[in-house]
């Protein structure tokens, strides 16, 4: 018997994660898939789960899947639980991005205002599912791919005994740009940093390192296929040579805050990124719903998380079988980035063991750019970790103001109150302070 | 013979420094002064040149004071070189601060886009000043307050062979307010950080540490003098509580960034930093060419740099003296601040013995948001000093993109390019690049 | 009012301590000194009390010295308590150095088995007087000079709440004779390491490091005074070169372990450093009874402390006068040696302030012999503290194992049961266990 | 084409490295292997070459191997370079032996004098074959099994530019030892230390972690195969539970060094390893001479080093195949164990991939015995390092003193300085010092 949990399991993302285990049934041959999800997600947990079993009959394996509203029945027995849950659903997202937008900074949903209050929102709901967690399935994995992913992980490694692992699509289709501009999939790329906040170090082929190589042909302008939802990004050849390392498609909110702000904050008739997905999960669902539909639509490869699910399937495969595959995931430093502490979560190449993920060995990273902004980057979290378990207002106010993307002064503050009073019913654990 | 050798010696601080010598003359016997400037520089340095000839006169103090327009006959014998240059003078200062206005950024001297022009313009000056040092008189200690003191200390660190101590009034200044706050000048007050960037970590009264008594009177509204060109700074009570620690009055250029921006780029009629102390220097300079004047004229402690020249005196005669003075300087690390590289400069209370200064001891920073500014604010000033040595365009634009107070994107190369064009005449590093 | 509270007041040293608070009343006005010790100490403490008494009459000065045999009367009001006390007096001592030699081993007092036997004796004691002290004069400082001073510091660290320094005479001795060889008093020498393990690193003349000079002085055979119980240390000049610092006295033990076993364990009618120092002790007393000696006799230099008291002396001085002294002493290390552990004990030149001692800043050891021994003699304290507080018998066997003064091996295990056995009655942490 | 050098190629372990070659001829089609010896190794080089050559005939595979008298030949189109050589031969080893027993030491081969004077020896050869390889075959690696294998790692990996990995059988035996003791191969073993010098921190099953249970097993008294070397080792339960890690067969040396004294020094008729070896050798020989073998004898599993020539025919398996394999290494360390310095050779289990071994993270070193007495190896092999690179008699003396295996004292100058008379020929790099 091997079972997997999936939270929030009512997600447009279900079809990818059922897809991949149908895949792999031959080598993982999961018994049990429970799909959780609350009340509020009922339709879509019972839309996406129908298309689950249709998917699974097609394809003639020995699944047996169900649909769970009790998430302490939905965790009994569980070897895996995969979180892809929503909290506040897609409307809050909308709601954060409008609230960036409407005091001129960028709305995205990981880094800055928006992410900070997803990672609010989640906080509380992922310390409860972990509680129960220790009580029912204590030695389960925590596969984590709701975002922001390095802040809910760097949460569960720090305030719970449960094994986590956070996963994100970033480095997965980074590494497909990469071997696409170098003409080959035989390569080992090493990633490091923290989620949505990486860099390429090295592109390893055979002992040598070709990063170099790499880097004159983004300088020369090759194109580099990006995630979906990140579009182009272009570098100043001359800054790209300095860093000696390629960073990821969410460094352009970093290097091209203003040319990104004047786009989104002062561009008529801008949409947000949740509104856009709101309309493709609309769609989707449309689809979902069709009785005749029983394999994963090409649609939703459309998405911004493509990969994310197939990543999970992945990740369980590796671990179950040994595999030793290299995934990038996000898991305890304990001294892999040396300028970091050694009980943050940071996101890395390792290789996946039955043991779970080790983390290649990274030499100390020496360009001060790449070091001191990951080093910001990093305390961003921990407050945000600090405001959201203990719902600190300091820590909270000080995670804003120091986090690069949000703008200093009498308006942070402002957005912060405004955020709280917005996110009331979801952020209790700023109540009475 | 006891000889001091002031870099820029026509500066309008003279006379503050000449007082410092007259009135410690009694300990410390200095037998010469020679104020060394450049040509351009004539009508200043005589002018000031005789005024402090009449005050050493006035005084009756046995000192011999000269003007010197060659550097190397300057360095002659020196024993403590004092270099309170500025290339290009007051109009290139202007000239930095509208640059940064023009793109809606703060023109402040030391931080942000002025503060990185001046460095790039002062770096080559201060190497070949270092140079001359070296063949001349190699055993004299540098006392360096010329802005942005920080990064001019850690270029002669790391790339001369000059025993250096940077100097700053910001301290002494936080520390006379911090006293009449307290109500007591028995207190040891020991700051740590970089140059306008650091915080009061701890408020020794014999032996307890009387911050957290500190930082509840600065939350509870009482007034606290700082620097005269910084006005007044509040904070938000939570924040200042979560720090746990004083920041510093050139913090409000991070905490409060967008209402300074406000104010200064977007205010009309708005008058540059520069402008009001071109100003002050005009008015100053003509009471100096008074021939009845022979002390230090009261105005001149309007100007923000006030106790700046009072502190390199001090910082003397503790080393001439073995006095085992508290001061606050900029030197090496050498893991002092354990968060921070050991060969980079930092601003740290410091025992000053005759072996120069002795950085006090400091525990592990451990509030997140101290520690992550501080590694981007240091490695904003690596980036600064690699570009400003060796001209690397690359490092340049990267030190900008993570610099807090810039704008990030297209505009930052506009802004670097512009910066690069203006400043032609000194920029001669950045050549044939 | 000013209050010293001794214990161990019975201490053939107190005359020295009770001269050196005679000597700096003026500046140092205390007003009642408690000598507290046992019940099995009341002889030593009444005749010792007496001469103290007679001595404070002579010299004139108004200080109420107290004999106490209740350690919590003794503590009511203490500003300074100083410790130096001898858990099962010199024949526990004795016992201890008979043991070592017994299995072939050096016997002395603080390193090796017998400072590890001291240390089990010392360490429930001093927590019971830090507990009292917690209650009754939290705010006093303790200054220990009780054996082994390094791992008694580290167990008030680590284990108590109150503040510590310890003392040890060996780098003020040390530094005597620097300077004697050197001709000159007006050097900084900058000791750092473990009490009993120290190395002076550099040897400041304003500005200029001596430390070159200084070892080839040795190397070339010049003399060198060395505390009277020490005798005279030679080195292998290629090797004391390549260290490139100067050992303290005491690394004879290591560095001519061999030689000393020779003399001490294989030579006939060898007597142990506890019985000379019981037989001088014995004359000490004879004449300390003689009611016509009212100062401090000449013979008390003649024992290997000497100085040690002195030193107490100026250190509460230093303290409560804010002296900035150069003093070499036990503290936290918080980072000073960088290769040790954060919160371990050191013992390290430091500026006294009326806040306690200030480490001088220690740049990184490169030499690997140096750091290397320095770490393990760590590991030992480190293991010395964990096996006398908490009674656990591994850490106590694998302490004398990885000591560098003991044979491994089945025999470790021999000594270490005999060592608790012939201990029983003060070893009440290893019942039970 | 694929090629493999040995230089030692006439060590009497050749067959075990030929019938690993031979067994994985299907997945690493080793094409040529040059067995490499100078003059004096002329017999057993072509005794063992035969032998070498009637074994691949006897498989069938297509292997052209060449017997090379010429070095720089040998290395021409290499792809593995394997280094199995013994400076001096086997009689070098026994003079070393039985100089250690002369003085009263342990004469070991890998650890205390006798290790030092084969470094000391091998050093300058080892430095010889890299300059060859980088003019040569650059690109090639260069598998290490010479010992002391770990100084020999840190020599290459700091004074070359050749890729290196060293190698040891006594992790693998270990391993052997303690899945044998668990019951189970399905386990991942993660040792980590110096050679000859680590521990068995974590015993991976699946994610949980089973070092208690074998440490319970272990203390319970169940027996534990070694290396045939070694013997059998017995720890005292307490001190073991304490350490909470197994230590390696060659801690014996450090744990019971006395007993082990005893044993060897001063038993009477005691033969020493070397003496042995040389017995067992010249009936391998014998063997070997026969013309009708053409298998690897069993008797060579007698040998300590069996598994040795193996482990390296798996790694070259590993690298050349990406195969993922976890083996335990020497290499740099990089921040694996971070109380060590970043660019010393540790030895580690690794993830073998195509780019080389990829170590195992492992958190902080808390236990202060395993810690520290590591801390003390590593200074030693610095210093042994730095020794026979420059030929520095201060460090060499150095090296011996705070080895935990050499007496201390007058005695400790007498042996170097004799091991270096008798190694004159050899000790090229202490000439004219």
């Amino acid at each position: 018997m091997l079972k997997i949990t999936i939270i929030g399991g009512g997600s447009s993302y279900t079809p990818e994660i059922i897809e991949g285990f149908i895949n792999r049934h031959h080598e993982l041959p999961v018994t049990h898939i429970d799909l959780f999800d609350i009340e509020e997600g009922r339709y879509k947990v019972e839309t996406v789960g129908a298309l689950a079993k249709r998917m699974i009959e097609n394809a003639g394996v020995d699944i047996e899947l169900n649909i769970e509203f009790d998430r302490r029945k939905a965790l009994t027995g569980a070897n895996y639980v995969c979180s892809q849950m929503r909290v506040g659903m897609i409307p809050a997202r909308v709601q954060d991005e409008l609230l960036g937008n409407k005091y001129g900074m960028i709305g995205q949903e990981t880094n800055g205002i928006a992410g900070f209050a997803k990672a609010m929102r989640t906080i509380p709901v992922t310390l409860s599912l972990c509680k129960d967690m220790e009580e029912i399935c204590p030695d389960a994995w925590l596969i984590n791919f709701t975002n922001p992913s390095g802040i809910i992980t760097e949460t569960v490694l720090k305030h719970t005994n449960i094994k986590v692992i956070g996963l994100c699509n970033v480095p997965v289709c980074t590494q497909f740009g990469i071997e696409e501009l170098m003409g080959t999939k035989d390569l080992q790329v090493q990633f490091a940093g923290l989620n949505h906040f990486i860099h390429a170090f090295h592109i390893w082929d055979h002992g040598k390192d070709r990063i170099g190589e790499l880097i004159d042909k983004v300088c020369s302008g090759e194109e580099f296929a990006l995630p979906k939802n990140l579009g182009e990004v272009t570098w100043v050849p001359e800054q790209l040579k300095h860093l000696g390392a390629l960073p990821c498609g969410y460094h352009q909110y970093y290097y091209k805050q203003d040319d990104l702000e004047q786009k989104e904050v002062k561009s008529e008739g801008y949409v947000t990124r949740g509104e856009q997905v709101q309309e493709i999960e609309t769609a989707l669902f449309k689809l979902y719903e069709d009785v005749n539909l029983n394999v994963k639509p090409a649609q939703l490869e459309e998405r911004g998380g493509a990969h994310y699910s197939e990543a999970a399937c992945e990740l369980i495969n590796a671990i179950h079988n040994d595999k030793r595959t290299l995934m990038h995931v996000n898991i305890r430093n304990n001294g892999t980035i040396s300028e970091l502490p050694n009980d943050c979560a940071i996101e890395a190449t390792s290789v996946i063991t039955s043991c779970g993920p080790q983390p290649l060995n990274l030499p100390p990273i020496t360009n001060p750019a790449i070091r001191g902004t990951l080093q910001l980057q990093k305390a961003f979290e921990e407050l945000a970790v600090e405001a959201g378990v203990f719902g600190d207002y300091g820590a909270a106010l000080q995670a804003l103001t120091i986090n690069p993307l949000v703008r200093k002064g009498t308006v942070t503050k402002e957005i912060l109150d405004e955020m709280i009073e917005l996110n009331a019913k979801y952020l209790t654990q700023f109540n009475n302070k």
